[in-house]
């Protein structure tokens, strides 16, 4: 049995499995966004690491150097985010092919500063390695939550309302316009077979898949504010945030396909070739916005975490139900079985 | 100017020279064994992160999937043992080629969470990422210390004694016996062409390479008994370690050739080749052993250290000079230059 026919979940499983009890010092351990552990008494420390790796989060030309090193960071910092942590340092781990460029690493590394300093993230060490494979940035990243302040995948509780950051959709739909790109020479609007024309790429989904955004000052209000009682990052989308905060919890979920803000460069260039956007952007992945279960009657918590963190807005889009594995989308008064993850794994 | 031609040290350089000043609470930041952080008043927090590739660091059948799930661990923990940390938790990420077999994952996952368990360490997360490449396993290990009670590579005096814990030279020897047991089939000790009996590969050598044994409780008696002013890890061999220390303390170094610690197998098997022993066991890398430098009356502190680590020993082989830059090993009366570092980077 292979990694590649077991699969990425069930790869997970497995590794988890195998993981010892972890001490009482340790408050979230694997399996969340990110861990909390509590080395001394007053102290919380959260900490996440993840990669991204040439040929299944990235590619050239389409990412320049910079772009790989924003995004290696931004993925970690959204996943500290989702803990309403605020971040603080990070160590990166580059492992690099003989052939790269010198200059191009520079430009990585300078792509990742950038935004360190952005979010006031100290970059504190890290590594250099040889490969004779693809380039893997790996990051880690640490920060610091009040006690009691964080946010897990657990803790939804019936009755919350599902409430989704930005728009979604827009990164997935990014990188089909990207590789309908590459296989097309041109300006990417062209005419098709049947003469009609088709959507242009567009520049905001391209850069939500380039240039992610970790929401990281809404993390830490919605957190410090009480507003919400779990939240998870999408980064494999949002049908998989949902199933997983939904299965953390006990609950079910449903949501309303009408009230998903769909990112609209991304509802149009799948209109255009008959896909079904709702579906797509549901899917779809790497968006890194934020989901919160808001408690129901938390409108005034919000609208206080919303003060502190008005970009991006905040959009209801369903509730959590008290049917454990009930996870359905509502359109046009038909429920529809939510559709599958998003899975970087099978993207090589 | 690709990496392989620049070479690791050059390009780690250019990365560290792009990299921002730290603000206060990085008290220790890149370039050393582990930094450390203050992320509150009062924590103390040390992190590193260490990669071992596949066809670099490792390869098949020569480790088992156990060895590499215990070596990647143990690099780190090596680390933070040269900072005089506790190790507390450690986030473990792998990037895995799709043809990997399952079993091999769960069993480098239990080499990994055996030195764990038997470092207290809590595995608190980490994350699974497809590649097209070889395997990486990159490990993110964290420790706490006490205030002012860390070891760096800076620091050291002239007049200071330098020690060197366990023997060196094991673990190259160990890699060059497997190397040889892949291009000659049989047991290893063979007849050579000039009708000498070659020595037998020497399972203790192998073990250095295979299992090193991070000296973790060393390194935190060294740092909370004050019994050192400076320290670092053999992680790329004894002529690295006393560069990195000397240049980082403003010092110059002379080590004595009769006194090394060299493994006894190691010398055998060097000698048997009318290799140059010494300088081998000073230039390999990978023994991860601790490099200190005591105090010349610190005989005392020294003492009592060594009673609450006594394994392995600690052998006095040289002192730190007040003439920056000289970097002399001492032969039969006859200074001789110290040989280049052990590089990893240069071995895929």
């Amino acid at each position: 049995m292979t990694v590649a026919t077991l699969g990425e979940h069930a790869v997970l499983a497995r590794i988890l499995s195998r993981l010892p009890k972890t001490p009482t010092s340790v408050l979230v351990g694997p399996g969340d966004d990110a861990a909390i552990v509590a080395p001394e008494r007053n102290q919380r420390l959260v900490v996440t690491t993840d990669a991204v790796v040439e040929g299944v989060h990235f590619s050239r030309p389409a990412f320049s150097p910079a772009d790989v090193g924003h995004k290696a960071l931004a993925v970690n910092l959204s996943d500290l985010a989702a803990m309403g942590a605020e971040p603080r340092w990070s160590l990166l781990s580059l492992v690099l092919p003989g052939s790269a460029l010198v200059a191009d690493i520079e430009a990585l590394v300078d792509g990742y500063v950038a935004l360190a300093r952005r979010h006031g993230v100290a970059v504190v060490g890290g590594n250099i390695t040889r490969t004779e494979g693809p380039l893997v940035v790996d990051v880690t990243a640490g920060g610091a939550v009040r006690p009691r302040r964080w946010l897990t995948r657990a803790g939804a509780k019936p009755g919350d309302h599902v409430y989704v950051s930005g728009t979604i959709g827009g990164a997935l739909a990014g990188l089909e316009m990207m590789q309908a790109g590459r296989r097309e020479t041109g300006d990417g609007s062209r005419e098709t077979g049947d003469g009609s024309r088709e959507t242009a790429p567009d520049p905001a989904c391209i850069a939500r898949q380039l240039r992610p955004e970790p929401r990281v000052r809404l993390g830490l209000a919605m957190a410090r504010g009480r507003a919400a009682r779990a939240a998870m990052d999408l980064s494999d989308g949002l049908a998989d945030a949902l199933r997983q905060v939904s299965a953390a919890s006990g609950c079910g979920v449903r949501i309303d396909a009408a009230a998903l803000p769909i990112e609209p460069g991304a509802a149009a260039w799948w209109d255009a070739r008959g896909a079904d956007a709702v579906m797509a952007a549901v899917a779809g992945g790497e968006d890194y916005e934020l989901l919160f279960a808001v408690p129901a009657k938390g409108g005034g918590r919000l609208r206080a975490a919303r003060r502190h963190a008005a970009d991006p807005p905040l959009t209801r889009i369903g509730a959590f139900t008290a049917r454990a594995g009930e996870l359905v989308v509502t359109r046009d008064g038909v429920d529809e079985p939510l559709p599958a993850g998003f899975e970087h794994f099978g993207r090589g």
